[in-house]
């Protein structure tokens, strides 16, 4: 039986003194460990996410985890509240402009209030020469805690930036998992995933169409806060001679189709792919699907934005998903006003083409309309954002045996399991 | 051959001076009247309308009118620009909160700067006691014409109320017309039309499924600012014994769907529509379509909202435009957080039920998700505004001989090119 | 010694489930009437009165009332959460444009739902036509409790328009009143008072210099909500052939100086005025303040807005509640992009002139600049915004016997104390 | 006679088709070099840069400079549009959140479409181990510029990122300089100045009472952007064996005061500062002015940030630009929902300590009530942000020969102006 924690946890007080808090679903299995760390909506119009979580809900009344799991639905009430007219824009925070998805703190790079690191991999490194890989793992894990402490000891006499007060207690959560999910959405887009490059593995055990593989550099997200420090760690111990410590923490984003749409049937789908990966883990029992489908991926900086050439109005050529060539017509810009006297409709029309070979992955709205994109898109708002995979990939899209990476990550979490043990011991 | 002209008119200068500007394009035919106004995107996220003026400019390539046409797409630049994230949110004027649609000047009722009317339809009844109805029409058009030179002259002193301002210049344009179209969408819809009372064979021409039908009681929005005071001026004649004097001006909202959705091709199949109403006034020649759709209306007073009992996301469980039962599920309210520990998934979700039997027509977004709604939807933030047409009629269903309707305003209109040819004599 | 209640009551449930709550002290004194209703802060940035309500606590320490009062500070946590960088933007609400000041329901007036009106005053004076004054009293304020009874149970099927559920908040706490105050703040103005018309004697008793005079006709604010509709009922019997039924409530629109200002000094300084007043209403004992002040009064009609020419950036020329003639300039409007080639600081400069005589009363932001106002003032919000009061009146300034409208009122109110006590036997 | 050019850029076209312009003045004195950028109101609120700017124009109407400037007032339009209500809220892109000033290009740092750099400076001093200092800064200059026209010419295929489209115009114009000054105010702020580290005989030409060093980091902003890859290729010749090459370009912010305020008057005054400076850089002849003042200068990092310990309203207890000790009353965070029953006004009120010695330089304004903030502030929305400078320096505060510094500057710029010769010759 599945032992169950409900807590709520306050993420900032609003200007009227109202806490807003945050529900935290914590699901202890037969093990602490292998923990999944699991959040959806830190966007406010990113809805899909949480359908998923209630349909982890219904699975985990039938079935006793392996692990542990850490569910947080609607991480973050800023965002959700955040509604101009019908629609909520809850990208980045009113306030400050901060995109909620970029503050995370990089615990294994330079601190805010000095220049020194939270945790310097190097030292840690030399100090735990000798270590074994699963009091490596804790040791670290301690380190990173204490980091995180650090930062909230300092804030009681110098107050808390409220950038940093949303990521702080979310890091707070997540740093003790060792496998991070950030549920997401794209602005118009099929379901894809973000992973941390080198976990092809666990990219098969999700089973998403679209791949786009993220280096260990760190760039404020979520994924990158869980997985990028214990990368470091990795490279550091390579550094001082020791090939034996992998990274030991994984992170992705999940991208769970379009903004602003909700639908509790399509969160059933969406659940099996998380569970899918979760037995991939081994936080749940059992073996991860067997996908046949193919599989297109690409490296974050093959993942490209198209900006519109004009301004107007959007009228997509291409559905979201779509393989295009080089040339071919991802939309068409329309502004009315560019008609002359007597006016002629196709004046008003401004095809956009596909600057290089790719698939046209996501498409911002931009007046309302849809913007045709490939792989990526940015927030050019005059209109079409259309980013680009430029080269496909064939090494993923040829299935690999799946069951060696398998198996490497899985002999980590055999220890995972063990050092889980003593804890409870 | 059609003569077009086109020209920008000014409708609000930018703090940093910037002139936003609106193209508007005249086309006379082959008479100045009948004329229709029609124009597009007054809310900035309603963008269809475009759609539908660009396939009109390529019917007019092809066609010369037998009226005139003063087509202006993209009305709004103000509401255009507002845009919040990959949003548009242009209901209201971020400056004042103001809804673009609902700021135009009542011409026939108490004037902004005194209790006096702009026009006493009384007194001019009482002016114009012998007079024939086409002379009623054009005395009529410039009395309020002048009305609105009045209000222009004042701001000259004092300035110009930003409210004001883009409803005066629309107003400029628009009393000159013999029908009005005013092209909006809904947020999550079908397409659907609002007409004054009283006007069912026009309400055949157009064909469109629903209907809502206004009484001639302002409020605010253009296709009321357009009919109401030809409608005053009637029920002054009938008041002062003459029974002869129809409602000369008709006003119409054209809803083309939903917000932030935008197709040249569905432009085309909405410009046929159009044109059979066009075709119906007089504007066009030939005759407008026999629609054997049933057509549903109601009573803009039976148009209700549906609140939502409670926060959420929502989960839709009808599509809008869908047949109701009181009593039936017309969405799932969502939020996880209602969730207890452990947590079950239907915790988080309420059911939202019809209040009475009806047609969800129109659903509004909150958190970014849907919301269920029938006739008429409200702004209850936290969620679904739902809002039920309650009756159903049956006298419009019952198709009702077209031709009579259309021979009474067929005279009348064929005043109106009498009168026109005089004006060009 | 007074008897303290405190209660939360909610006014609107967010996305994602959190309540907002405001705060409600009620403090009875020896009689239960007469009761001021007071409240601070409905639009976001207009804090001062909660600092006047802070004071208000303290002066209640010491005194115990003679009748009773509800004090409601920062009765708005919508408008008071609603930031976007560093400045609150409360006026109107962010989900629908709606005024928070003008969403009151006119309990006299047609209600929502239907045309009949919710309260009939002629039908209430025709059943009442023989009754006391105190019965007709706490007869029609039943009535009117009804009403609002009334929009509650038809929100049980329906939902609630959030539009509405804030506004049906408040009057269900103020229709108990006696006497309204509404605390709020210009945007950059001295301050100032918002009056029933015909209300001098107790005008004199708040000593503000500047008093705008409210006509009967009901716009949608709290103070119109309060009083008209008992302005009504007089009228109505006054039809019925009495005229012993004055209006037996006030509401009052105080003006407590700039938006975005906040100072618990001034609010001491505030308080006091606040307490003339409740003295002159029999809510605490004593006599209010002689004021020697010249106080300036208009007509809300001869308040009026003047709007600036050109846009720009806007340096005052006058500071506001400054006396000026027609001519004189009020800003400067400055647009540095008007330079030309070589640039001359002139080209920028648009003088703004008074377009009458005048007292400069507020001033409206606008580029962040600060915008010359004399009565009133709007949006235009390209700049300035510039209203007038034409006429200086002369009957009020020239002092008239205090005493006078004092007895008056005060046998109101003694028969209020009576009714109470009633009440409470 | 100085020799004036203007001209206008476009920065951005809107949704709508509105193209966003800028005006840009261009004053060629006596020499090209020594060229002042100086440009205002990059953010939408900060205003008073524009009235500095029209004065500089009175100035340059009488006195010919020795070099150039280029003169760009309400560089923002996007900014300064982007109104809510009466407040501009124009510190970050509401279509991103992007703050205008983080957003420019590092061009001695990594390009954003690859890992190297934009322009490597150890390259360039390898390359340039024997040239002359005047050709090395022109040589740099060029390499800086044809960095630019590469991002540019990028964007003819896959279109241009909102984000980088203002910054790249401004760039473009900024590269030209020896010495950039940016405009801005404070949220509630004396006026001070951001100069780059190692530039105090300059710092004594503005004669600011405050002034904060920047290290020659890259963090996204104008001053930076000026001044950083100067400094890298000071340092990449130092590391090469060169010392004799000094920075050659230097940045400043200029904070004029507070946010949301506008004087011609304060222009005129503010002008005279940004005058001395020129002069001191050799753009104007004559000498800087001689300051008395003590100047109190800190350490960007020693500028820190006070958040507040609570939400609420602020009452300030210390003006901006007060020196602190530790544990002072900055201000009074005041909620009254905190008051309990019966409520006591100081139950109400959170005292916030000055948590270290320092001076409080800048509040920021949250609930529009005042943010008490030493040096820097940060966005803790609930309220304060109060900043800190530390540790008193005092080099600074002692005065240093002021000759000196400036000796060491002057010879550099006889060299610019002698490059300018050469380059007219």
């Amino acid at each position: 039986m599945s032992q169950w924690e409900r807590r709520e946890i306050v993420v900032r007080k609003l200007p009227t003194g109202h806490a807003m808090t945050v529900p935290v679903f914590r699901c202890r299995g037969r093990n602490e460990h292998p923990l999944a760390y699991i959040q959806a909506n830190i966007h406010g119009a990113e809805l899909q996410g949480n359908a998923a979580i209630l349909a982890l809900f219904e699975l985990l009344e039938a079935e006793t985890p392996r692990g542990s799991l850490v569910l947080v639905p609607r991480v973050n009430p800023i965002a959700g509240n955040q509604q101009l007219g019908d629609y909520v824009a809850g990208v980045f925070d009113l306030l400050t402009g901060a995109n909620f998805n970029r503050s995370y703190l990089y615990l294994t790079g330079p601190s805010r209030s000095s220049s020194a690191c939270y945790v310097d991999v190097d030292a840690f490194a030399a100090a735990n020469r000798t270590a074994q890989v699963g009091d490596i793992r804790s040791g670290f894990r301690k380190a990173l805690g204490a980091a995180l402490e650090g930062v909230r000891e300092e804030s009681r006499a110098w107050g808390l930036d409220a950038r940093v007060e949303l990521a702080l207690a979310i890091q707070e959560l997540a740093v003790e998992a060792d496998v991070v999910l950030d549920l997401h959405t794209g602005d118009r887009a099929p379901r894809y995933l973000y992973a941390p490059h080198d976990a092809r593995a666990a990219i098969r055990a999700f089973g998403f169409p679209f791949v786009i593989e993220v280096p260990a550099r760190f760039a404020g997200a979520l994924d990158e806060a869980a997985f990028v420090p214990w990368q470091d760690l990795s490279d550091a111990f390579a550094r001082a001679g020791r090939n034996d410590v992998p990274r030991l923490v994984d992170g992705f984003t999940v991208e769970l189709g379009s903004m602003n749409a909700f639908s509790l049937a399509d969160g059933r789908k969406d659940a099996r792919r998380l569970v899918s990966a979760l037995r991939y883990y081994g936080v749940l029992d059992g073996e991860p699907d067997e996908s046949d489908a193919r599989l297109v991926a690409c490296d974050l900086a093959d993942y490209r934005s198209v900006f519109s050439p004009d301004s107007g109005l959007i009228d997509l050529a291409v559905a979201p998903g779509t393989a295009v060539s080089k040339g071919d017509v991802l939309a068409r810009v329309v502004d009315p006003s560019r008609c002359g006297s007597p006016p002629h409709a196709w004046e008003a029309v401004t095809d956009v083409h596909a600057p290089a070979d790719g698939v046209a992955l996501l498409f911002h709205a931009a007046r309302g309309a849809i913007a045709t994109t490939l792989f990526e898109v940015a927030e050019r708002f005059q209109i079409v954002d259309i980013g680009f995979r430029v080269h496909r990939r064939r090494d993923l899209t040829a299935r690999s045996p799946r069951s060696d990476g398998r198996r490497r990550r899985r002999s980590g979490h055999e220890e995972v399991g063990a050092h889980a043990a003593r804890d409870l011991a």
